[in-house]
C-alpha cells in the first residue's frame, strides 16, 4: 500500500488500552475497534516463554475442556443424605466453601457455620463446645470441590444432611450441594442460634422427603433447560434466581401435590420454595459443577475448571493441573450494606458459588440481569458492558445460555488462566457478604473481582508441568 | 445573542424528520436531539383549531386521566360465571372483542368462536345450526369493552362461561376476563371442534371451581405487582406470559393444594398451567381493563381508553368522549407465519388484548421482552427504539411497570390521540394471528401498528364536544 493509498482509503484505527481515545475518534466518524489494553500480570520470564512456546498445544487443550463444557447436559436426578452418596463423606467430615484451610486460618463466617453443622449433628450441644470440638483435632474438614460438591457462602455439608444428586448425563459424573435454607439467619452465612437449627431439622423432616418422593416421580429434571429459560427472564442464576426458581417450582409442583403424604405438606414444602427466590441457587452451582468437572484433566489446558472461596483464600484450579489449588487472599467485596452494616463488619469473599461464573453464568452474565447492577447503583449499560469485558478473557460462546439485551449472543464461557494474566482483566463475580464475625449472618450484596494472584500462579504452575515434558 | 456568540457557543442541533440526519452530524461530534418528525394526519381544519385553542384544557384533563391510570391497583378478587357478574349478561347474549359489529359483518374467526359458544351454552348441536341460529336475530351481539369485560382473539363470552373477577381498588370498579384455554384449537381463535367444546367443559366442571375456592382463601391476588415483576422477567405480558404466569402459579398453587377436593385434581390444575405460558394474558388484560376504565369519562380528555379490534374493524375510545367508539378497518398484521401459511391465510387484526398496549404495556413495553422483536427477525436494540418512540405518542411514565434495558424507565402510558395525530406515529401491538375462515385457528404472531382512521375520527370527535360547548 503507497502513502497515496492510504490517505486515499477509508482509515480504521484499533484502539489499545484507554477507552477515552476511542469516544473521540468516533465523535470524528472514524471507525474504530476498541481493544481493552492492560499491562499484564507480572510472571516470571521462563514461563512467560513456555506458554509462548506451547501457545498451540494449549489453545487446542482449551478448545477440549470447552467443548466438554458447552456439551454438558446438566440435570437434577434425586436427593440423598450426603453420608449416602457424596464421594469419601464420613460422620466426623465437614465440607467448606473454597480452597483448603485448617481451623486455625477460617474466618468468622465458616468457624460460625462448621459449628452450626456440628449442633445439627448432635455431636455438640452449644456453641461453645462445638467450637472446642471443632478446634480438637476430631474433625476432619475437606473442600466440598474436593468432593463433586459445591455450596454456598460457608458451604458446610455435614454427614446427615440431605444434598441434591445431579448428573451431567453427556458426561455421566455426578454433582451434589445442600438445599437452600433462605434468607435471614442461616447457616450458610455463619448463623447457628437455634432458628437456624430448626429449620435444617425441618428441611431434614419434610422438605427433603417430600422433594426426593416429588424427583423420583417425574424421574429428573433438566437443569440445563431452566437455566437457559431464566437467563431470558433477567436471572443469572447467581445473585438473582427469581426466574429460574419460578421454572423449578412450576416443573416439580403437580409430582410434589401427587407424592407428599398430605395436601397439608405439600402446601408448606411449595411455600417453602416460593418464599425464597435463592432456591435454585443450590442447583445453578451444581449444575455448573457437574458441567465443568467434564473438563478437568486435560493435559496442557488454562481453562479454568474453579473459582472458589473460603472467607480467607481465594483459589482456582485450572483443567491443565488437575486438583492442585492456586490462591491468593480473598479481597473485600465492594457492596451494597444492609442498614445498620458498613464494609468494616465485611468477611472477605466466601463461597463457591463462583462456580456459576467459571461457567459463563453470574457476573459474566450480568447483562441478562440489570436488575442487580442497578442494585448496587450501575445503570443498564454497565451491565453490557461488565458482560462485554468478559468475553475477552473466555474462550467460547455458550450454546444454550443466552444474553437477550445482546441478541441473545451466548453467555461468555471458559476462562482461559492466560488471558486473565495477559490483559489484566479479572473475573466479575455477583457475591453475598456475609459478616465477619461467627453467628450474624448476611450484611450485604454486590459484585467484585477476583484476585490476580491465583491466576499468576496458576499459569506458572501450568508452564511448569508442560516445561517439564518438553 | 450575537452572531459572534453563536459562533463560539457549543452547537446543538434539533433534528426533525429523517433520523439519518442526525445520525451523520453524531458522526461529526455535533450534539443533537432527535425529534421524530412526520408530516401530522389529515383533519379538517375547524377541529384543529378547536383542539389548538383548548390545548391546555385538554393537558389537564389528560393528565388527570393518567393519574387515574398510574394508581390503578388491579387485584383478582375471585371467579364466577358470567352470567351472575357482568353487567347486562343475558342467556341469548353473546359478548366479542373488539368495537360493536353484526353477524354479517363478522370475520370467519369471530364466527366460528361464536359457533362454539352456541354449541358449549347447548343452544345449537352442529356448526350448521349454530351458524344458522347466530345469523337468526335471535342472538343479541355486544362488545366486551361496553361490559366492564375484556377477551382476547374473538373474545367470545357466553352467559355459563366462567371468568376472573378484577377489582381496581383504587377505584372501586371491576372487571372480566375468561380464563385462558391454552394454545392449538381453542375457541378464541375461531375453532368449534369437539375438542374445544371439551376442553372449555373441562375448564367449566373442574379449573373454574378449583381456582374460585383458591383465590377465596387467599382472599385477593396483586396483579400489579406481579405485572411489575414480570416485566423485570422478559414479559411485556401481551404476547410473552411466561414469567407473569410462573409468578401467579406460585402465587396459587400452595391455596390449590389446600383447597383442592384431592390431590389429583390439584395436579391436574397445575399442570394446566404450567401447560401454557399464556394464561396470565386472561389476567393482564382486564387488570389493564379496570386501570384503563378509572379514566374514563373525563371532560375534554384525548386520553385512549380503549384500542380493540373485532377482526373487522380497529375502534378506539376516548375518556373525553365516554362510550363513543371511533373505527377504521382493522390490517393484516405482518407476522412470522407457522408453517403451511401465509399473509394470505391471516384474519385482519383481532382481539380485546390492545388494552394492554392502551395501558402501556404489550408492544409499549417491548423493549423489556426483546424475545418477541427476535421472533419476527428484529434485534434487541429494534425492540429499545420501539418503546422509545411510544414515549413520543404518551402522557405518562408509569410509576410501577419499568423497562429494565432503559435503566427501568417507567413504561410509556397513556395514550394521547392527539399525538399520534400529529406526529403521525401509531401505537405499536403485539398480536396473534387467527386464520380468516372460521375453525381453523392460529396461524401467526408478529407486531403491528394501529391504523390512522379511528384516530383521526377521535381528535375531530372530541373537537366536535369541545366545539360545541365552547
Amino acid at each position: 500500500m503507497s502513502v497515496k493509498d492510504l490517505f486515499q482509503s477509508e482509515l480504521k484505527v484499533v484502539n489499545l488500552g484507554l477507552e477515552s481515545f476511542q469516544k473521540s475518534l468516533e465523535q470524528c466518524g472514524t471507525k474504530s475497534v476498541h481493544v481493552d489494553w492492560r499491562p499484564p500480570l507480572a510472571i516470571d520470564e521462563a514461563s512467560r516463554k513456555i506458554l509462548q512456546a506451547k501457545s498451540e498445544e494449549i489453545n487446542k487443550a482449551n478448545a477440549k475442556a470447552a467443548a466438554k463444557v458447552l456439551a454438558a447436559k446438566p440435570v437434577l436426578i434425586g436427593l440423598d443424605k450426603a453420608l449416602d452418596v457424596i464421594p469419601g463423606m464420613k460422620k466426623n467430615l465437614i465440607l467448606h466453601a473454597g480452597p483448603p484451610i485448617a481451623w486455625d486460618r477460617m474466618c468468622g463466617p465458616m468457624r460460625g457455620g462448621i459449628m452450626a453443622a456440628l449442633m445439627y449433628e448432635g455431636l455438640a450441644k452449644t456453641p461453645k463446645d462445638a467450637s472446642k470440638l471443632a478446634a480438637s483435632g476430631k474433625i476432619d474438614f475437606s473442600p466440598c470441590h474436593e468432593h463433586s460438591a459445591v455450596g454456598p457462602m460457608a458451604g458446610i455439608i455435614s454427614a446427615s444432611m440431605p444434598v441434591f444428586v445431579l448428573k451431567n448425563e453427556e458426561n455421566g459424573n455426578l454433582g451434589f450441594c445442600t438445599m437452600n435454607e433462605g434468607l435471614g439467619k442461616v447457616l450458610r452465612y455463619g448463623a447457628y442460634g437455634p432458628t437456624v437449627i430448626q429449620k435444617l431439622k425441618w428441611m431434614e423432616v419434610v422438605l427433603y422427603p417430600t422433594l426426593k418422593k416429588a424427583v423420583a416421580k417425574i424421574g429428573k429434571i433438566d437443569l440445563k433447560n431452566i437455566i437457559a429459560q431464566a437467563l431470558h427472564m433477567g436471572d443469572e442464576v447467581h445473585n438473582r434466581n427469581r426466574a429460574a426458581t419460578s421454572l423449578f417450582y412450576r416443573a416439580i409442583a403437580p409430582a410434589i401435590v401427587r407424592t407428599a403424604p398430605d395436601p397439608e405438606t405439600a402446601a408448606q414444602v411449595l411455600e417453602f420454595i416460593n418464599g425464597n427466590d435463592h432456591f435454585f441457587l443450590n442447583l445453578s452451582m451444581p449444575a455448573s459443577k457437574v458441567s465443568l468437572d467434564a473438563a478437568r484433566d486435560i493435559k496442557g489446558s488454562s481453562f479454568v475448571t474453579v473459582m472458589a472461596r473460603n472467607g480467607t483464600d481465594f483459589g482456582i484450579q485450572l483443567s491443565g493441573t488437575g486438583s492442585e489449588w492456586f490462591t491468593g487472599p480473598a479481597p473485600v467485596p465492594d457492596a451494597l450494606y444492609f442498614p445498620g452494616f458498613t464494609k468494616a463488619d465485611a468477611n472477605p469473599d466466601i463461597g463457591d458459588s463462583a462456580i456459576t461464573e467459571t461457567n459463563g453464568l453470574g457476573g459474566f452474565s450480568i447483562a441478562a440481569s440489570p436488575a442487580i447492577v442497578q442494585f448496587v447503583g450501575g445503570s443498564a449499560s454497565d451491565s453490557l458492558d461488565y458482560t462485554r469485558q468478559m468475553y475477552e478473557i473466555t474462550i467460547a460462546e455458550n450454546t444454550a445460555y443466552q444474553i437477550p439485551a445482546l441478541d441473545f449472543r451466548g453467555s461468555p464461557t471458559g476462562i482461559d488462566a492466560r488471558k486473565v494474566v495477559e490483559k489484566g482483566i479479572f473475573p466479575l463475580i455477583d457475591t453475598g457478604v456475609a459478616h465477619k464475625e461467627p453467628g450474624i449472618g448476611q450484611v450485604g450484596a454486590g459484585i467484585l473481582s477476583a484476585p490476580a494472584e491465583p491466576f499468576q500462579k496458576a499459569v506458572v504452575g501450568l508452564a511448569k508441568k508442560l516445561g517439564g515434558k518438553s
